[in-house]
């Protein structure tokens, strides 16, 4: 045994003679066949995790100690591991065959339902077992995010592990139900361990100092995360919320350390100018629309005056997505518009290149340029008349839209990062949260049209 | 329509315009056409909340509004929506044949997990979705709990139910996992509100009063409880602790409210009197094994000196038990005693029912007595010897030593209640938790031997 | 050394050998002469405490070691050590002297401020210093309150007492200050030790049971204590609240543990029906004024629609009371009104003597007999004519006057009970605190008028 | 009235007419001769706060008023309110005369006691009560702290001023009596706006940077402040403390953010390395010694193989000492070492001012250098000869030596910064806190002899 497997060779050790052997034997020989001597030690020492025989408490006492090993593994043996776990705890196929059989002839009978159930039950699988020990033990959960969040890179290229990936999902959709987060403010008085977090996790205007994240935290402010009781100590998402007089347009003034606090009694609009989620194994699992609407009534119950709910969102995909249909977007362009351009450009041919070079070097122009018009309008279009698979392009707009909210504004230099200007020359967008048109939007978009303003409406080509 | 099914009628009535064209028409008619108009009101109400195209959020909202109705509803309404809940909404067989297929091509394939899970996927029911919902607000778990415990009692007489009772249980397991649960101690410094509940729920010596329940939590006790996120307020299920210098015989000194507190410096022995579940809604998910664990590793860590982990246990079952067995009983019997028995009872022929005749009568005997004696001996074979589809007969010696404690000692007049006599002739044991012996034990278990100490073999038959 | 000093001895040989030395030379002789052996050596140890040698935090520790000792001294002993404290820990005569004359030097000058804090600083005894130092651990506080409660009733007799007990009332009224008191609401969800104190401590209505308790504490209900950082544990002082839709005229319906909770929401009257302090040992400290204040603050940030903050209060001195003034009360009677009395007393001629002896016999009378039309006059001239040195004569009534509230209304048949009948005929009286006129009503009274409603001004003599 | 007085009439004009009056006549003429009118207005409403006609409630509603005002008046309106407060409201000198009488005859007699009292009753001064008053509303404290912080650089030029002064410190040493504070440990998990203080307020290393405060708080570490009920929110001084296997000679390890988290299970020596009061307000009111003692009992309740506490301390007096004393120095140098020295500063004759110069060009040299060695020996004659008044000439010295600590080992090149070399050529001194010594050392000190460990007494000359 050389050293990369030592931590499975202390593993196993650390087990009583007895469950030495009870490991030893377990195995399942007709799957064992292809593996290799250190893989076979592996595969006992999770199988001894769910042995039948041993109680929860001790099969989460062996996860902890495998859950220590881990730590210290070699990427290979953590790859091992992972195969094992998606390819060697599969369900007993031919229960499954039996309960499958029995539910076939019970369907439309009154023992349907049970027979559901006793299929259900068949299909719940060692991995499922093996993976809930892991979260009887503190610090567990962690582990198993931690887990899928260095997986999930590897899938494309290993299909194998694609049912751990999946069973973890499945597991993490049923823990981390919404009804079992706990909404929690946190200001400058939260302890300095938690906003740390804020400055490590914020994805969309990043927090540049403490001086930063005070402004943020400041008394007309407010940001709110969602906790779950296994990781009492970080949000698993966090918004940032300003309350103003006005639906702003440039994100600029939310992050000026040095103004002044605003007056919050004359506040009517809040602005979520940051969404962040933090982690990265929760793929799959979403919080935010939740997030969103708990903040919104948290909010209205705290300030009466609070009328208008809106984003101040990036536009991630726009300029790529320019960068492949400038063409398109030029036939659609007026006549008269177009004219325009090209006189403004200097005269030459108008080609989907020339224009795209011209908005690359162009970061001085104004909105009511010629070519700003026109980059307005392409925006407005974007993101408000484009889908794929029946969803918005691009990935804020799909997000915000799916909560049932609407394409407000668009903001010419919104933002004046470098950032920004790559994603969306600089262009921001408020989206509108109608409390009382939520479901309405919704069902629209499910009918294929995204909701907008009429300011928008009238942009778009 | 009538007064009974108005709170339906609110329900439905309380949706949109919008959303009541939705409920009209989304039911499936192949199984409506046995429903009455009020049912099918009923399932629209219940489809609503899962229906597609409304948010979590709002799901969780109509939900809500279904609970409030539940409360004010007849029990004919309430067993109407659980037939509903229970066959309405089964999986949609097509998709799960499909799934199936896919699955049985590929079982020993590299797709086998994926497959699995698919299948999984497509057998997770609507019905699973619709009690999700009722677990995003608050107070929808305590819902949940409480439609179980009010719909168990009728499972035997409507078999049609049973498909939802597996589907809160199993949903019920993986909510309640252990890891989800947080022991606490509770003590006289704990608010009035909960410790009112040990009060409510003690199942094993009642608490008579204030002042006995003050006792309980005295300088020299301990009580534990696991508690859920989702129900704050009151434990799952909880233990009674004293804290002795030895494994006491007698059920009295513990609940003598007027004895002085204990030393707990020289504290070498925790015994656990009394454990009582709380939730009858929880059936089939079972915490008690974790509980003791937690809670012995919590004493060990306050109280050094602590060696010995012992219950003090009534035998619920021995009386009933012996009523069926005494013949078999005397059988086993050596020729000695049962001349002496015969001789104490006034020189009769021996016969079960006098024998069972005489330990009813025999309130005031001896364990040195010839029937006292025998007694004793019956009661170490019945907790050491017998067992039931491999499992000891006994309900509370299923729990302790399915958990991996041993039978320790017998104690003769162990608890002078009217209901330990009826139960056991007054007659308590010692369950012996011996950490280091616990997997040994049921290992010992599931081989068919029952473990016991040297004392209990000698006694018994 | 008998066996009854032997704590005092412990507490000396606790002292390392060195300090022994110093306790041995400190005391002064002059005031020594007459002092028992034992006396001494306590007085020693006392004087160890305050050594200018240790530092404050061994000073503390020796005080400790002294309040340990003290839990098991005789009577004797303990009655030794508060003549010792009171009598030997007097200031430096000389001191006090020099800066007395400093200060009568002083006066008038640039420097008389100063010159008047350095002979306040000359006079802070040593006895200060002694009993602060007993401040310095946990539990202290307890021992100094205790101790003076303990003091109280033998200061008549002993004159030498009360330097001692002038100087625990002068620090606890630092110590107790108002500013340092939270105010602090008490509910069933309070901890059962706490809200076993409302039952230990309730002085005007006794709690006859936890269901009574429960009562007080039930959703309609309010329950706030005045608690100090040195006494977390228990209320200082603490007032039970009803909120009902009108103001009430009888104690019984308040106390009725299965009326059904009243509803808040159109709550308009808040009623202080019982008022009580917890510690003797702060006799002379007051915090009724500001709890009462606090407590309508409180209210009415949580319930808008609370207009009428009003008390229902006994009248503990009336029957007494009139026992000494009937005569004059007959004489200040309507002729009309004595004809009346005397025919329904049977005709004879009307004494005192048979006043009071029909009062004390008709249990059963009506507020509109003449009789009880009659004593209700007395009471009302009782709350609202008669003042001793300026303040009501009543002690409740001195309270809730001076406070600024005024007499509002009386109650016929208020309190069934036999302490309310032997006390005020069964009376109560409502004490209206109207915000905006305590003030107003405190300067009143300070010019000899005590307030009173138009109701009771009429029915006065 | 100007606009400054503004202030003072909004204060006025806020009493109702009544109290107008009030405030109106009360003064006493004889002190207002000289008063203008604006001081005589501000007067009124100092004199309001005390009127004995109003109640606690609304005295402390009344010094709220004035505390506001306060916030925005002009340093001359502030300075006028000082002196109003130090001078006008001296207890009655007719009264104390009276009493000083009583007290007078009652010496020797069983009366002296209570006119002791009675003396210091007559004592307390309007002043007290006005103060008092500020205590009773929240933020009350933190104005009282912020005037006496701001009063205390002019109380040298204006001595009419020091009887606020000294009434201030009196009130704030009973307020802040050892016993009332809390004890608590402040971590990264603290909230940011309460260790954002320890930067704020660290008077000893600097702290420089959000990641050297986490350094501070990390595992090894331990920070400890004392906390008053009525300012939660910071504290009053704290401790930071390293845990290490040994006594550093060096702070630069310490304050070495990229260093390695110390083992923390064979720590053996807490070193306390920075000490630092917050509150410029609460001077003479002394904590220091409380807070080391409560620190080390903690830390051994905590980590059972500490054995050593131990400071690393600046000498902030020395070098300025030495600039006055150099010359005595040379003298008591032997005249081996004298020799030494001259050569090697280039053989001129050895004076006071050579020497001197020679140490302040000298950064580089080394502790085993002539120069190097001779200033060691200075420093230990510094610390453990050097008396002033009979206490330790260094400010620090004197803190802990008063404490019981001994000058343990002094350290050459300890603290490389400018601000320590300017201070002590960048020595730093080790102070031992031998807990069974503590009252053993400071009867030494007491008898003017420094504790000095065997290295530093051979060391002093």
């Amino acid at each position: 045994m050389n050293v990369a497997t030592s931590w499975l060779a202390r593993s196993v050790s650390q087990l009583s003679p007895r469950l030495r052997g009870v490991v030893a034997t377990a195995a399942k020989p007709e799957r064992d066949a292809a593996l290799t001597r250190e893989q076979r030690r592996m595969l006992k020492t999770l199988q001894a995790i769910v042995d039948p025989q041993v109680s929860e408490v001790e099969g989460g006492r062996r996860a902890r100690t495998v859950a220590a090993g881990y730590a210290t593994a070699t990427p290979e043996q953590r790859r091992d591991m992972w195969l094992l776990m998606s390819e060697q705890f599969a369900p007993d196929a031919k229960k499954v065959a039996a309960a499958r059989d029995q539910y076939d002839t019970a369907i439309g009978t009154p023992e349907e339902g049970q027979a559901e159930i006793r299929l259900r039950k068949a299909l719940v699988s060692p991995r499922t077992r093996l993976l809930q020990r892991f979260s009887a033990f503190p610090e567990g959960m962690r582990f198993l995010l931690d887990l899928r969040a260095e997986l999930l890179p590897q899938l494309k290229g290993e299909k194998r592990l694609l049912a751990l990936d999946a069973e973890l999902e499945n597991l993490f959709s049923t823990w981390f139900d919404v009804g079992f987060l706990e909404l929690r403010r946190m200001s400058w008085d939260s302890p300095a361990s938690l906003i740390e977090k804020l400055i490590k996790y914020e994805a969309v205007h990043d927090i540049r100092s403490w001086a930063d994240l005070k402004n943020r935290l400041d008394s007309d402010r407010r940001c709110y995360g969602f906790f779950h009781p296994s990781l009492p100590d970080e949000p698993l998402i966090f918004v940032e919320v300003a309350l103003l007089g006005e639906m702003p347009g440039s994100i600029a003034p939310l992050l000026d350390e040095t103004a002044a606090a605003s007056d919050l009694t004359k506040a009517t609009t809040a602005i979520f100018y940051s969404i962040s989620n933090t982690q990265t194994g929760l793929r799959g699992v979403s919080f935010g629309d939740s997030l969103i609407k708990r903040v919104v009534e948290t909010l209205r119950a705290e300030f009466s005056k609070l009328k208008t709910f809106v984003t101040l969102s990036p536009i991630p995909g726009f300029r790529t997505w320019l960068g492949r249909h400038a063409g398109a977007m030029l036939e659609r362009m007026e006549r008269r518009a177009r004219t325009e351009l090209q006189r403004s450009l200097g005269g030459e041919a108008l080609t989907a290149e020339l224009f795209l070079a011209a908005a690359d070097n162009a970061r001085e122009l104004d909105a009511a340029s010629p070519l700003g018009h026109l980059l307005m309008q392409c925006a407005a279009h974007y993101l408000g008349q484009e889908l794929q698979d029946g969803k918005p392009v691009d990935p804020v707009a799909r997000f915000h839209l799916g909560n049932g909210a609407r394409v407000e504004r668009l903001n010419w230099a919104g933002d004046g990062s470098p950032k920004a200007w790559k994603q969306s020359y600089g262009m921001m967008v408020n989206y509108l949260y109608d409390l009382k048109r939520l479901d309405k939007h919704r069902v629209q978009l499910g009918q294929g049209k995204i909701p907008v303003s009429g300011e928008i409406a009238k942009l778009a080509f």
